[in-house]
């Protein structure tokens, strides 16, 4: 059978590579997408979207238990889990049916199927229809990455959970040992938690959720702990051991291991890139602990071979996977664009409190030799904080003393993954105090604290 | 009796008054606050915050209402008007003790009483321990504004009502008109609308929410009308005929007159600055129609005089009075402040869904002459909107086609009044498409909307 011929073959169909496609058709090169499970990948069917549509249901019930706080009332107040996790693989079927439209929209040729890369230009197809070759003379991988398996705590779907079991779960958990604080942990910790399960987190580093500031991550802590979780930092689960409805966990702390019980667990301890199956290494691409090693558009060093997204390395986040998808578009299509500059990507985790950071953490900026100024506003000083009745929280900003120029921005608090964007868009901007202290933050807003943050690094809030 | 003297003496403690009292005293100024009634004037104690406080109430029962919908259950659900007040007046009186524990902080000298300007440079208060006298080299106006009373429709506090009785209602509305659609009468509008009344808005000019971009009002006021609200406009209301427990309100609308009976009416018409009896005639300041006349620095043009804030003029809006307060206390100190740019202050609206904008509207920019490209994204095609149940909105962007500049952001839907600081930031660095484009904004947030309406009007959009 004769190879179809495209001008850029984009293996996944995440926030990666469909964005690659559409982009790509955008520009006018004829395209084909290769995805072995759902359009949108995981982000959108078992990631990103389906864990917000479940938090959403958990932060609704917060407030409802709140009720009287506000002047209202209910009784009964309650949550059916079944009707929880439906409307959440509801929102996950609707925008994974959002993304085959687009791309038929805009004549992205899908094949469903499971790619091999047989030689340079060159992919192969086995869908359940059978083989089909594929040409190109770019090809990008935007395979995506899974759930790290640690061995003794590999998932079972019954006591010990991946993401998708915890996005489907068989039960509510009644006592829930979650294994890794990294985003995905802690979100399914504080989705539990708000239910009413009693849960425990391990982490391994000095604190939970380790990529953020040390003044953020402890003060999630104290919020945490505040709302019922027990949180063992510098901790290790050394064993598992699985019983009828239990799991005996053996957890070291301290050089002293303990058991505790529980009856499920969730293993969230990381990801690893999908770079199996493919042909990778017979092609020469490189390989490092998983990910595809790329230059900063993309570029594996194997002729018109891409990669981008998880595949291709940290952050693992889809906004950085779909803005490379653009970069690599436009790059296979002719154009010159900039590669994406990871200090200024932000990270969000939906938890209560959620947390949000861009750029450098104060420790980061003085390991790199930074003068530095940081600023500081609490939640309790806003107005807008205080009449939506979410008085816990805290922004801090990291400027270059000498410069002037914002580093790094570490929130947490209501909604503080929506206001990071305005400190992304002033780091895009190469932003200075001054710049930022002249801006007109409307009032009465939770972004206003945004503004007294930087002006604190200069001892100039008012608020505080 | 002999007078004190300051460095600077400040003639209301509104978010205008009290914030350039601070900053002055940050700057080492002696300062001195006259106020004749509240610490924090009508926007923490009348105004933005106690609505917020009250909107955040009626937000909740929203989605308590919604409770199936996320898979939640709650029965009896309702209010209890009395306590939904009590949590907002609790609210302003908090911000209220918190101005006053800044201003003590800061060393800045309070007074309680009427001020007169018996004479340049001097200012006589009458307190409840009797007359003062003051004296300084600067003088800073910020008495804000009041509800504007026209004739026939003036407040009672029974049948009609003002915000403040709006903030303390005497009973529940069962039938409620609303004169003028403005941001607070339709914020009430909004509120009372949840709680369950049946509400009516009329507006005299040919939309609601008039400032705002007419694609924008147009969508909020289908929003309100799917909600069960009735919307008039291009209505006057010519004659209120007060009864027993009831008004008969003559509409006119296209040329008719029409009667319709209310249990309750807010005149919510404008608003005109307090500039009576201080004395401002004899030294002659300039005022036009209720407000002191000003260059873009807070001047008068009477020696040592500044005016800012509402008394100023338009936008009257808390967080321009804030920044000029700033600005007046660091002209005052011998600093070279700029003046605040009106074009990129925003404008919120917490009505639900709410609005928020900043810079010119389509129809304002092709008026000034520009050749515009414009932008749009509904919420219907973001996935973090349709996680949290949050699909009707818009984000519509104007700019330049020329230069790229961005010219005006409007949005409806939620949380807007949180996100526009994004654009307002971008504004404030004169910021092009390019720029905006190359921006990561984090994934899933509604702020990704942003991006796409930017890329939609170079015919770029990914996700529509």
């Amino acid at each position: 059978m004769e190879a179809q011929r495209f001008d850029m073959i984009v293996i996944g169909a995440g926030p990666g590579g469909y964005v690659a496609a559409i982009r790509g058709a955008q520009l006018g090169l004829k395209v084909a997408v290769v995805e072995r499970e759902h359009l949108g990948g995981i982000c959108l069917n078992w990631g990103c979207i389906p864990t917000k549509a479940m938090l959403r249901s958990a932060e609704i019930l917060h407030y409802m238990h709140r009720a009287a706080e506000y002047g209202l009332k209910a009784d009964g107040i309650g949550y059916d889990l079944d009707a929880v996790v439906k409307r959440s693989r509801g929102v996950a079927k609707q925008l994974n049916s959002g993304v085959g439209h687009l791309l038929k929209k805009n004549k992205v040729t899908v094949l469903m199927g499971q790619a091999t890369l047989p030689a340079p230009g060159r992919v192969s197809v086995t869908t359940d229809k059978g083989e089909q070759t594929l040409e190109a003379p770019a090809i990008v991988l935007a395979t995506g990455a899974r759930a790290r398996e640690l061995p003794g705590l590999e998932a079972d779907g019954d006591l010990v959970w991946t993401y998708k079991h915890a996005l489907t779960p068989p039960r509510m958990p009644k006592k829930l040992l979650v294994i890794g604080s990294g985003a995905i942990g802690i979100e399914f910790a504080s989705f539990y938690n708000t239910l009413g399960a009693d849960v425990t987190v391990v982490e391994v580093m000095d604190r939970i959720l380790p990529v953020e500031d040390a003044e953020i991550s402890a003060f999630a802590k104290k919020a945490f702990e505040k709302q019922g979780m027990t949180i063992r930092e510098q901790a290790m689960v050394k064993q598992l051991e699985r019983g009828k409805g239990s799991v005996t966990a053996h957890i070291e702390q301290g050089g002293k291991t303990a058991k505790d019980t529980f009856d499920t667990v969730i293993s969230a301890v990381g990801i690893v890139g999908n770079v199996e199956g493919l042909g990778l290494e017979a092609l020469g691409v490189r390989i490092d602990r998983s990910h595809v090693v790329t230059d900063p558009l993309g570029r594996t060093g194997v002729e018109g071979l891409y990669a981008i997204g998880d595949v291709a390395g940290a952050p693992w986040l889809a906004h950085k996977a779909s803005h490379e998808g653009v970069m690599v578009a436009e790059l296979v299509a002719g154009g010159h664009p900039h590669a994406v500059d990871p200090k200024s990507i932000a990270g969000c985790t939906y938890c209560h409190p959620q947390v949000a950071s861009v750029g450098l953490t104060e420790a980061q900026a003085i390991e790199q030799g930074y003068e530095i100024r940081v600023g500081r506003f609490p939640f309790i000083g806003n107005g807008k904080a205080i009449a939506l009745g979410e008085q816990e929280g805290l922004v801090k900003t990291v400027f270059d003393a000498k410069t002037g120029a914002l580093l790094g921005a570490h929130m947490v608090g209501a909604e503080v993954t929506e206001l990071i964007q305005g400190y992304v868009v002033a780091r895009q901007l190469e932003t200075t105090e001054e710049d930022l202290m002249q801006t007109v933050f409307p009032h009465p807003t939770l972004s206003e604290m945004m503004h007294e943050s930087v002006l604190d690094a200069w001892g100039r809030a008012i608020h505080f």
